[in-house]
């Protein structure tokens, strides 16, 4: 039996984390072998290419931060997530091939036959590994941001500032609009609960259609 | 004056770095403004990344380290050489988007389809760039081996094989008649002397017609 692989995706401070968590555990809860992840990490390399992307001594382009993350990528799919799906497990993994076309695509405004090359160099780091299941938590970023900074939480990613979020945002809907039988977009501005709930009705509706 | 890219290539312990400093110091005292680099390297990533990529504690899927060398390409073509040639200088660069095409694809076995796929991946690292000129430093691996022997150098690649060394010579030589305006194939076999003049007179035709 082959496992079942989830990603979800989204900007930051929609929930994604919490969600994660909470969803493997109530998918263990019911008895499914459930391999959480994130993107980049996952392996060793994966967070030594982390640690490069991120540190703010060394300002990178836009291209040679995808191929790290693809680099990551690659590794984190031929090390873990191959093996995870061969033994029969369900992955959710915090981000994955979305997230390169939408942060270092369609967020910086690239064409689409450069989005399509950003799609054939995603293919050829996961060797053409696709989610059989993608979750977009869907947020208005002014409101995310007025609940982050009750919060006191900053991060590069809000320090890029309120237009780049809606650009992002923006970007997830438009890969939702077109593969609406992969990516499903979740209304991440509901309470934790009613959040959680709606999470698990779509992947027990997509793991009991497959298995 | 924009300035002028020359790349050398080949198998390990045909005498292209040697070929590279003298090269450069008979340049120079031509007149020429000369930048000796290296791939990977030259950049304070790519020699994170080297060390990365030659870690002997963490073993990197081909997919994996070709995304690694050309995010390290990526850096040292923006940060290092696209300047060097708007400021009119002679690069000669150690290893380029060839030694991709050859270690990590046509020495490999890959397909067709997928050396166009590495070609494709180069250029989006490079943003283009291409070398105006190659010199593939060629010589028969029995014949280099013996010579190593003698000298008592090991490296990794010599652990890998003399049959793995002639499907590097063999892919350098394809490249070489596929390309032959770009890459000139230089005999590594003869004495210093006589290898440095041949160097030279090809680079000198080529500058020469060029500027």
């Amino acid at each position: 039996m082959r496992g079942f692989f989830i990603t979800f995706e989204g900007i930051d401070g929609a929930g994604k984390t919490t969600q994660q968590h909470l969803a493997a555990q109530a998918l263990r809860e019911q008895g499914y072998d459930v391999l959480e992840s994130r993107e980049p990490g996952g392996t060793q390399l994966a967070e030594k290419v982390r640690a490069l992307v991120l540190d703010p001594e060394l300002p990178l382009t836009t291209a040679t931060q995808t191929l790290l993350y693809l680099a990551a990528r690659s590794e984190h799919v031929d090390k873990l997530l191959r093996p995870a799906l061969e033994a029969g497990k369900i992955i959710i993994c915090d981000r994955f091939n979305d997230s390169t076309l939408v942060y270092q695509g369609l967020a910086q405004g690239k064409a689409p036959e450069e989005i399509a090359q950003l799609r054939r160099l995603g293919a050829f780091a996961t060797g053409g590994l696709e989610p059989d299941l993608t979750l977009v938590f869907d947020a208005d970023p002014a409101e995310l941001l007025a609940r982050r900074q009750q919060r006191g939480v900053q991060d590069r990613y809000e320090q890029q500032g309120l237009e780049f979020q809606q650009r992002l945002r923006a970007g997830f809907l438009q890969l939702a609009e077109a593969e609406p039988q992969r990516l499903q977009v979740i209304d991440a501005l509901g309470t934790q609960q009613e959040v959680t709930a709606k999470v698990l009705q779509v992947i027990g509706r997509v793991i009991s259609g497959e298995k």
